[in-house]
């Protein structure tokens, strides 16, 4: 069953990865979920994959072009050619935003479309919308979050195990968690990435990648987790963006936490960002990060008292 | 500096109590931010108070109507009222909702106007939004939360000093997070009516206070906090809201949870909401409540390793 075509929008697919296929099972899955919840009904218009599908005529057939992609070349140039036809875009790449975000939205708001990347940072995690969202209402003082999975396992599974480094890492290779050269998550540069886009968005002020100082977990030992614990806090990988003396600062550090902040119990591959201003105090969200296995925590260790 | 009046929107209150004061300058402070993000400038267009305003004059000169008298007469009516003149409504109330969600969604349907109550729910986490918008993407199975802050705050009083039951809802009613008769939080009740209002928006079906058993915290006491942390667990008031075997199951319990739970680490007046979905796995969303007084958490507590 599917609606009147005046109320279907096409949907243009760039890459067809683990992602992009993943993306076009859901669409199918979600169609008629999506029509009742926002009166206009996906359908997909074509598929653009290495050395399969054609750039220009799936543009042309589509209202909305998704970029899944990844990497810079050629997503930049299909994103700005998308946009400047004058079709909305949605990403979900993070490097492309946090090298090249000035450009795209420029572009974006010159044609007016709408530039779209949910997905970009914290996976499911609807951080870039409640951030947009809380713009309205409040004046955002700071961001701070783990917003890199593959960190956060490894230094969950050294605090729960006492295990080093080097072994964590290991373990996070085997389990799927970290790719196997992991340098972009563990070097705090992927973080750096997500911080960015996350910077510009509360504050409305270019940040590149290149801004962002950043420094990854590859450092830390046993000894420094085992030095948290006895003072009951938690190390974790944490990326901040604040309004500091009239400018912004942002970058990326291991962090100590005392035991009661946000932050501090976020665990596993999870990711989790709090947004503070004076209006509204504070608000966290968490949920799982987009990378690695998609293992729903057990439930049952839940109880009711009677 | 005001917008050509013909991008205005014209916003009626009904309520100038703490709240209705409170959002009053809100709406001022935030006019002309709330007009660059929306593109519509907000403008007060009428107060009723008790004994002040005529309410079919604001509702004449108004777009939108604002209601924060709280209870339900004569709140009902005129929600109702303005409604069926056309006009979207705001409304904090969850009495209102949870009472008569079912008739004043119908009559909203009818006339075509939106009923938005964000703030009826978890203060300024905006759970309500995100469960709308995760409906479209996914399935929702299971909604729980910690939705009252008075109690989540004696909860934490016992956990933290051992005290009674009664000596730490003193201390929440000296520190303004529980009212001089705190019936409706510690019972529980408080939290059946937003728990009510969460699974209708989350399953779309029916559900009204009446139907959600509950139970409050006033029989807990030291022994039973002494109990849970023996075991490593938490105690907490829990609201939750799942499908089961093909219908809906909400209910408002004290819960032992485990340490790793996103609610466990959840403490003083902060609310927070998990929505779980096979799609999404999970969403965590915390902050603080609407009640009580709003006192930013300190910011010192974290630092850099080097």
């Amino acid at each position: 069953m599917t609606s009147p075509s005046s109320s279907a929008f096409r949907v243009g697919l760039l890459g067809h990865g683990t992602v992009g296929s993943a993306f076009h099972a859901l669409l199918e899955e979600r169609a008629e979920a999506i029509a009742a919840s926002v009166g206009l009904r996906p359908e997909l218009s074509g598929v653009l994959t290495r050395g399969r599908g054609d750039f220009d005529d799936i543009v042309e057939r589509s209202d909305l072009v998704v970029e899944l992609m990844g990497g810079l070349d050629p997503a930049y140039e299909h994103v700005m050619r998308a946009i400047r036809a004058g079709r909305h875009v949605v990403t979900a790449n993070k490097q492309l935003l946090s090298h090249h975000g000035e450009e795209l939205y420029a572009a974006a708001r010159e044609h007016g479309v709408q530039l779209r990347f949910e997905a970009a940072v914290c996976g499911v995690v609807p951080v870039i919308r409640v951030i947009h969202e809380t713009l309205a209402a409040a004046h955002i003082q700071r961001v701070h979050g783990i917003v890199n999975g593959t960190t956060n396992f490894i230094l969950s599974e050294m605090t729960t195990t006492g295990a080093s480094y080097e072994d964590a890492l290991a373990e996070a290779q085997r389990l799927g968690y970290a790719e196997a050269d992991p340098t972009d998550d563990v070097s705090g540069r992927d973080a750096a990435a997500k911080m960015a886009i996350l910077a510009r968005l509360a504050f409305g002020a270019p940040v590149h990648i290149d801004h962002v100082p950043y420094e990854g977990i590859e450092n830390l030992s046993a000894e420094d987790i085992a030095y948290a614990r006895e003072l009951g806090l938690s190390l974790k990988l944490v990326g901040s963006a604040e309004r500091v003396d009239g400018g912004i600062a942002v970058r990326v550090f291991p962090t100590f936490l005392y035991a009661q902040h946000p932050l501090a119990a976020v665990n596993g591959s999870f990711n989790a960002v709090t947004i503070e201003s004076p209006a509204i105090t504070e608000i966290t969200l968490s949920g799982p990060g987009a990378g690695g296995p998609r293992r729903p925590r057990r439930c049952s260790a839940t109880w009711c008292r009677r």
